[in-house]
């Protein structure tokens, strides 16, 4: 069975996994039924226990779903600690399924994965040594790639059924009452969390900061937690913060984002309420200083910024260029404190930022969107999860669920040293060409052909060259010469899943 | 069968609607499993609608339950536009599921019941003339009664399955983002209408006051709704407060206030960091004036106010006498656009409030709270639903819920007027005895003889005399002679259901 994109989806594993091809981006679904979780009544009981160990034994069982989040990054102290005992104490066959692992998290998974303890892993993405051995095939089973709106689908609609979520937190009471907001272990909107603890049949806080009863604001409250765990530390204060926030000195970054800018500027969606999300990343983080030099000298606010927020997005909505912040994740620790303070910087969970089957998510409401790439193909397809080699080095993130804005816009280097990054065929796909719709090289920029509306526009700007998107890859070819596929085993380590849930690729082990 | 309140149970009744006879406010259930709605997706259709008709023909059928709040108490100009209209379009057999109902809703709902458009009704309470019509057995089938807790449980357990909520709201956006903190309709907490905004299958707003795009902060957000209807008016916002909030000139009110204030202050209860809950009504708002002073007089501070929350509760918080609010409704305009200004003032819904099926609602930890009475039997067990005529004219609201506090004091009059209000049998049962402690008259207090620990405490109060239940119930049949118990038919028209579902007592059609 192919999907509309062309990709051969092997029968046997759409059979097991229950999957549909991948057909639309403008899917039409009538309704869906949600899922609640099983709750443990508590009339009184403390839920604050000493024994890590105790509350893993009662609570989890083989074959187990768990979870956690990632918004410590690579400051995360909770996953390592929870999946080493978790291992020690024996327990086999589980299914991990955080909402995206980061560096940190790796070795422990390594270890659990030839454990036996884990099985089985659902996630935004993974990179380093987890990604290479994952490639490999270290793992039985395919991983499970979701975005993060696509996680938040399957959570809500019983496709992942977290049985024990373990949620780092830097402050809670002894009742659950948590926030994102307060403490030494600060990253600011809990977005993906919120999503575990609605969802999961147990949820287990950890904090280093436990605090007087009841604590407000509660993003996680109390009827939603039935462990608090004390711990020496949640997370490295100096590592939560995303390494790719700084602002870029790269000159072909600056010259990518400043193309960008351009194009926005340029386009029918630059005027007085328009909205965006622009990430992190050098380019983006350039995008957003250019985007407020443009917004003041025509006099244009925005009426929201959306998604994992950084402190350059704070400058806007403190300025009163921007009217709201709409918070899923904050980048760096201005961006995550700013959300105590600022009552225009509301936290949303990852359903309200992205859940395609909803009564409407923010980025249904998106106007301007800027996002990265790994590889872009001719068709505008673009993979954020693995490498020219075929290595697993990327995640999801929302990009799927981000590219429906009205002008998405790629933000990629033509090569990457000696690699393409526009190519005829990529080693995955993650987001369908058809909801992209500009990509933004150094060398100069293409249209999405189904875009013809932008080129009126787009032609308009001087000194920006205007390319076919073959005309890219042919130029990237002469630079560094025809991208060799790498050689796969037929054994599928990977399954890309378009945000509504239908298989959009296979990532097949590779040679290397 | 017999409930262990000695409460005749009728067979039939119980296998129709699947009661289990009350037996202890101290329950131990192990989990149960939550519900979800049925959503449908809105992939970026317009929410707004201008025809009320139209959406009422698309989504209300024939024997459905639907739903609405009554945070606009007397002021409410929702309920009735849309019962109207329901009404004219001939739609039979419905169940009417509000969170309470009010005086200003009597006439509509009698109109409806008789038009055949309701023939089921569960509620926190009713009053006046639908009270009346009611318990002379207008309604086909009787009115189940639950506490605000309890609706919260019977909803998140599917007991009662909202099909469509029509919830009004003082401001919204084009999505459904809405809060109770602006705008005209002003209410504040909107506790009760989140939990019809979580299960509804379908979610509709309307509002006076549409705002742009996107609204924060924003207690209901468009992941949960589906329609937002623009309305002339929501509320009348001279009638929003409930009228019960002014302070008492009422020497016999503030008698009891004085004496509530003198247990509390004698209890072990009342020291660093207690809790409490006065609600509303005179003698309650005395009661926290009272509270003040002892507080300051004695340095103590309150960790947490609950409940309904009144100005004087807000003047509390911003002296720095209680730390936090936690807020499932406003009484008055005041308190209502305190929460706004003020981060410790937290919206908390009706589970987090007092869902007994739960891992820990507020009231759980709860040290003082002061609930009223319409009558108060030698048992202790409390009344507040049906009068001395066995109409009925009450509402639960949270009083068997609050009653679980670790000091629950009861505030009555020994009399009204030539009605006694401690009698030896009740015309109806709402709170068992077991979770009420001291009962407060003008004339002295009692103390549930199950609380033994208190005497020592409150016998070392000067000038307040101390009584058996018994003891005062005879004072008033001094007062005002023996109490007739009304004539009732042998058809219930009303049940009463303990916070845990558990059926507490049956209201019988009055003869009169």
């Amino acid at each position: 069975m192919k999907n509309s994109i062309g990709v051969e989806l092997p029968d046997n594993l759409m059979n097991q996994y229950h999957y549909q091809p991948f057909i639309t981006t403008k899917f039409d679904y009538p309704e869906i039924s949600r899922v609640a979780p099983v709750v443990r009544i508590n009339t009184n009981q403390s839920k604050v226990v000493d024994s890590l160990d105790d509350l893993i034994k009662e609570n989890v069982k083989d074959g187990m779903t768990i979870s956690f989040h990632h918004h410590l990054r690579e400051g995360d102290q909770i996953f390592n600690y929870v999946m080493q005992a978790i291992i020690n104490l024996g327990i086999k066959d589980l299914t991990l399924a955080p909402s995206s692992l980061t560096n940190v998290m790796n070795e422990m998974v390594i270890k659990a994965i030839k454990a036996g303890t884990i099985t089985n892993i659902t996630s935004s993405g993974m990179r380093g040594t987890l990604g290479k051995a994952v490639s490999r095939g270290l793992l039985k089973n395919p991983v499970i790639f979701r975005s993060h709106g696509g996680r938040a689908r399957a959570i809500a609609t019983g496709k992942i059924k977290i049985d024990v979520a373990f949620l780092g937190v830097p402050n809670s009471d002894e009742m659950g009452n948590a926030n994102g907001m307060n403490g030494e272990a600060v990253f600011g909107s809990m977005g993906y969390a919120l999503i575990d603890a609605r969802y999961a049949n147990r949820v287990v806080l950890l904090t280093d900061n436990l605090v007087d009863y009841p604590n407000t604001p509660a993003s996680i409250n109390q009827t939603q937690v039935d462990y608090v765990v004390k711990v020496d530390q949640v997370g490295d204060p100096t590592k939560i913060g995303s390494g790719a926030t700084r602002f870029t000195k790269d000159p072909k970054e600056l010259q990518i984002a400043q193309m960008i800018n351009e194009v926005i500027v340029h386009s029918p969606y630059f005027k007085e309420g328009f909205s965006f999300q622009t990430g992190s990343g050098g380019a983006a983080l350039a995008v957003t200083r250019y985007l407020r030099q443009a917004m003041l000298k025509r006099k244009i606010k925005s009426s929201f910024a959306l998604g994992g927020i950084t402190n350059s997005t704070i400058e806007l909505l403190n300025e009163g260029l921007v009217n709201k912040i709409m918070d899923v994740q904050d980048f760096d620790q201005i961006a995550a404190t700013s959300m105590r303070d600022n009552k225009n910087q509301q936290e949303i969970d990852a359903s309200w930022y992205a859940d395609p089957f909803n009564k409407g998510a923010m980025v249904t409401k998106l106007d301007v969107v800027i996002l990265s790439a790994l590889q872009v193909d001719t068709s505008f397809n673009v993979n954020v999860l693995s490498g020219s080699d075929g290595i697993i080095r990327g995640a999801i993130g929302g990009h799927q669920d981000a590219a429906t804005a009205k002008l998405t816009i790629i933000s990629a280097p033509l090569t990457r040293g000696r690699i393409a990054t526009i190519v005829p065929k990529m080693t995955s796909i993650t987001t369908p060409g058809a909801s992209v719709d500009v990509v933004v090289t150094e060398y100069g920029i293409a249209i999405n052909p189904q875009r013809r509306d932008l080129i009126s526009y787009i032609s308009k700007i001087p000194d920006i060259p205007l390319y076919s998107i073959n005309e890219l890859a042919e130029k990237a070819v002469d630079i560094v010469g025809e991208a060799q596929l790498p050689e796969y085993f037929n054994r599928p380590v990977g399954l890309v899943e378009y945000r509504d849930g239908t298989l959009i690729d296979v990532i097949n082990q590779v040679k290397i």
